[in-house]
């Protein structure tokens, strides 16, 4: 059976996860709408290749690059954030929300209060907007299908279960490349040192997030709000070999883990196909090759992000979207050169303390306090001592 | 709500951990039946203290001691093979099959005869009577809950998925006490090395066959006809730590694993609140205390077997329940000091040369094929050399 699907996010690497699957079913997909930033050309040989109906660029300055790319082929160009809004309001069996950073925000509330079926990989969203979408969610009857790994991992663990009847949840955490490394080494750390994951292939963003676990900490976040089981019954593990992407035990300490290779094209298979299975192109898990894994307690001390976010996510309201906000701002200033490496989350961590907005309650107010919080995060990377 | 259960095997290890869990919740069960073999006093106690409304002895020269022991109760009493099969034909909303060995056979058959809900702990009965049984439980409309741990990891795994669906289902085998062994040093374990298992609590001969590694080859067999993915895709691995007590692979490469402790109340309750969780009395697990699960090919030259379980499931027909009678002889053997501990799995491999019995398709059979391998097996014994 044909699906219809729309990829918000077509050219960073969950896209590229996303069309390579889609690539080897062709049968299966009906591609409706790509997107892209402003990888004009790029997402318009994907449109091409995959006979998309629409392709849209977020950054209306390259829509005139894009309609050249697509001229002759009968694909619709647009551009600019309505126009990426608009794409994910048209009907389609899957949208893939893969949109990096708060910039995915609107067009997955868009694709989420047209009641669909929504593989949300964008994290940040969910940090960002929490309880404005888990209630859209609920109000237009759409379906959030975790992608991330260690949500999905949570996902597929919960299948036949209830939620009722789980006692922990347990996001695992690689620790990042610094996870081994002196205070004073991770002070001195470099972008190209924060960017080497030891096991996953990501962004830059994502990846420094992974070495200040500010990525786990969003994650906690985003569990707490896919997964509603209660702060003290959301836990983090160290997992070096990210074997195990995440665990669920219930209250008879059964506890159901998923494990698989690092490669987002598992958990992207898992919710293409959901409630079924399809075919990926990866080996079978060998665990007598892999021969260990291993666990250790988080060191919150070194590493002080997780820390922070639980603190954002008891503090509730503004709190997680000032937290994304000024962590993105800082990462952007580390990845610059412009502030060391353990600046990053402590510059998250003072926007957080000198920014007090009200609780937002719909999308606009989350975007200004997203704003207004890049602001706040830019003089603290002013003002403060750079480490 | 309160359900009625029937406890097949009340006085062994199994039967212990059912009644522990029975009676910290009280109000959830009332208790039909309870078997013994001939602990008759021990019977009778729990008999009086479950409110149970029959009590069976499976050896009928103890049913004068159970009378006398339940007298004054109004506790009905009865002996014998017939009663057990009797006890099991009651209805009840859960049998527990907990009968150690063939013996258990006859009886699990009967409740499945009844259509009932039966958690299986009694390997024995599925390696033996194998399609006999399955045939019989699809004819019924019985529901099979694997009790064992690890037949229990794998059906909690595919909660929520399709067998179609199943790339590969691993047992995890703890390698037993002999597991860095050198051969010099296994060829001559006594009966006390053997029965020290380094991770469960269990009876002498489910100790011995975990040392032999024929417990995993029968759980080999059993998983065969519980979850019929094909021997191609079913695989074993080492696992000293026995956290993960197996593991379901998708096609997609996502792999679900079933992690807890070492305690048969944690499967046991997962059967008895089926499809739902009940509160079991053990401590959260915690990866990060347990520090490292490590994984290694098994070694069939070292431990033959699992091998010799899988040619005897590919040879199928009766060679399953030859290799199972034979075993319980040489392992009574090899508990009484007759052989030597690489003598058992030889004399079950020369049993199931030396006997080639027909495909039997009903329990009569089944049985007549379990008693002339036993005779079989003697005489194995008496002229085979002992090693």
């Amino acid at each position: 059976m044909t699906r219809s699907i729309t990829l918000l996010g077509a050219t960073g690497s969950i896209g590229a996860s996303t069309l390579d699957l889609v690539r080897r079913n062709p049968d299966d997909w009906q591609v409706e709408a790509l997107t892209a930033n402003c990888s004009a050309k790029e997402l318009a040989a994907l449109a091409r290749e995959f006979g998309a109906k629409l392709a849209v660029v977020g950054d209306e300055s390259c829509l005139a690059e894009l309609r050249e790319a697509l001229s002759g082929s009968g694909i619709e160009a647009a551009g600019g954030a309505d126009a990426l809004c608009e794409a994910a309001r048209r009907p389609v069996d899957m949208t893939v929300a893969a949109i990096v950073g708060c910039a995915g925000l609107a067009p997955t509330m868009a694709a989420v209060e047209r009641g669909g079926t929504i593989a949300l990989a964008n994290k940040e969203a969910l940090v960002s907007a929490g309880s404005v979408m888990t209630l859209a969610v609920a109000k237009h009857g759409a379906t959030l299908l975790p992608t991330d790994s260690e949500h999905n991992a949570i996902f597929q663990c919960l299948a036949g279960g209830k939620i009722e009847d789980v006692a922990r949840i347990t996001l695992t955490a690689s620790g990042g490349p610094f996870r081994t490394w002196e205070r004073s080494a991770i002070e001195a750390a470099t972008p190209e040192q924060a960017v080497a994951h030891p096991n996953w292939s990501m962004g830059a963003k994502i990846s420094v997030d992974s070495a200040t676990m500010m990525n786990k900490g969003l994650e906690y976040i985003e569990a707490h709000h896919l997964f509603p089981v209660g702060l003290d019954r959301l836990k983090i593990v160290v997992h070096p070999q990210s074997v195990i992407h995440s665990m669920v035990e219930y209250r008879d300490r059964s506890t159901l883990a998923q494990l698989g290779p690092s490669d987002m094209r598992v958990p992207i298979a898992s919710c293409l196909a959901w409630p079924a299975r399809m075919e990926t192109p990866l080996e079978p898990l060998d665990l007598a090759r892999i021969g260990e894994l291993t666990f250790q307690a988080p060191d919150e001390e070194l590493f002080p992000a997780t820390r922070i976010a639980r603190e954002a996510i008891e503090a509730g309201g503004a709190a997680p979207a000032i937290l994304n906000a000024a962590n993105e701002i800082a990462v952007e200033a580390f990845l610059a050169g412009h502030i060391g490496f353990s600046r990053i989350t402590a510059v998250a961590e003072e926007t957080l303390a000198r920014y007090d907005a009200p609780p937002p309650d719909n999308l606009e107010n989350i975007l200004a306090v997203d704003s207004e919080a890049r602001k706040r995060a830019r003089e603290a990377l002013e003002t403060a001592p750079l480490v």
